[in-house]
């Protein structure tokens, strides 16, 4: 299975036989106190340099998230996307609840998007696979449906299927659904951390989708949150995960899914480490 | 499958349902002159320092090995298995290739040890599963044969089964053959790594043995080995690795271990976690 996305001028291709995508997930103003006051008086002027410097690290496709209260989001969103289009050519992800502000983004996109996302409940996916659809995108489905986030990794994954089949339904392929099974904070249940490396084995086994992850839910809460963030990417990547929504500018998680990849034989004689490895060090020299 | 060891006070239980297991590698003069010129003039007492500090590192069961050129290892050996029993009392895994000298050890040892270790040679069978059976002990099967180490998980698989078959012919159980998948460095082949990680995950679904893995080997030459030997650690706990041997005073590894834990379910509510990121600072300030 091989995901294609494409930005303005760079298409990027996702598959458990190629090394791991890093999609961005800077630009969001959830915890940015600086971007969501910047993107409420409607500067954008932030959003290309996030971009650009995420980019620089290594991030492969962008998450454009504006949601900010008291804002009009379908007009925001489509002049982000505009704003980072011009900044980087590489596809972005548009990360919104709302379906018009989606429409809307879709519509001045230039490529073809991911986007984040729809879940199993019905009504979700009657208000957004059509819009995916009809932009020609690809799409996140999030493992829960009208029940809510399960505990059982085995209706996660019925959650997964049935996103599957109605986007085949429209004739969106499976190629272009991306599941993403989901990390609640082991602070909270223990369990947490095993129901997701169990969802993203079950979906790699038996559905064969290519898989996402917001991996640092799983560590709020806790001390040292890089090193938990970092471990815990590392093992969904050796499991199935193939494109984790993670910060870029983590050293940590960064290096974690370097290593993962060279394990996983997607760095020929360790290329890419050695070269990251390198530039960090001139980094620590200059 | 759980595996049970003892040592002079202590047993230890190794199981994919509980905390991983590290295997402490330090007692090995492979690579550390100091220790291999101790063992060389027959001096024993590094042993004790090596094996409390390993102890309270985190390791619950230590490797022994006191093979230097030129020296009696038989004698060595045992006289290193009484030294360090009487200074620590969790169990033991003798490591030698000499088979007079793995007899003379577990002569002397106390408890339950594990055998370091056995390949799935025909000749190495006959000569080392008869003195595991002897004295009661578990073993660790090395997942190559005849034809050497081979870059097909399905060929060690293969290896691994027949040392579980050859050993319950001696009425050896499943529960005393933990397997080692083997790790061969990424530098060299960049499928190395990913070949381990196969083996292990087949070894997990097909056999259910508890499985070691000596991770370090897989990143030999290249830059960062303590983030390559943590990040390789923990996807090969992610997929079924139960009782890795490494260098618990490698604090990089350790936490990735303790993470690992974590995100496994392993850990109610980050404990351990927790503890080892107090005492982390509280060594920082003081």
């Amino acid at each position: 299975v091989i995901t294609e996305l494409a930005g303005t001028g760079r298409t990027v291709r996702i598959s458990a036989d190629l090394p791991v995508v890093i999609i961005g997930e800077r630009i969001n103003p959830t915890g940015r106190k600086r971007l969501a006051a910047a993107l409420a008086a409607g500067d954008l002027s932030l959003l290309r340099s996030d971009a650009v410097q995420q980019v620089q690290a290594g991030a492969q496709i962008l998450d454009i998230n504006v949601g900010v209260p008291g804002t009009d989001e379908r007009a925001l969103l489509a002049a982000a996307v505009k704003e980072v289009q011009a900044a980087v050519d590489l596809p972005l992800c548009i990360d919104t609840a709302n379906a018009a502000a989606l429409d809307a983004a879709l519509a001045v996109y230039q490529g073809k998007a991911l986007v984040n996302s729809v879940t199993a409940e019905d009504a979700a996916l009657d208000r957004v696979l059509p819009i995916v659809k009809r932009y020609g995108a690809a799409v996140i489905g999030l493992a829960h449906d009208e029940r809510g986030i399960s505990t059982s990794p085995e209706q996660r994954l019925a959650a997964a299927r049935k996103i599957v089949a109605r986007a085949a339904a429209l004739d969106i392929s499976p190629e272009d659904v991306v599941i993403d099974p989901l990390a609640l904070t082991v602070g909270a249940d223990s369990a947490a951390g095993l129901v997701t490396l169990s969802t993203i084995q079950l979906v790699r086994q038996t559905l064969g989708n290519n898989i996402t992850l917001g991996a640092s839910n799983a560590s709020f809460g806790l001390p040292d949150r890089p090193t938990l963030n970092a471990t815990f990417l590392a093992m969904a990547v050796a499991v199935g995960v193939t494109c984790p929504i993670t910060n870029p500018l983590d050293a940590v998680a960064r290096k974690a899914l370097l290593a993962a990849d060279l394990f996983l034989g997607h760095d020929a004689y360790g290329g890419n480490w050695i070269r990251f490895y390198r530039a960090a060090m001139r980094g620590l020299q200059s």
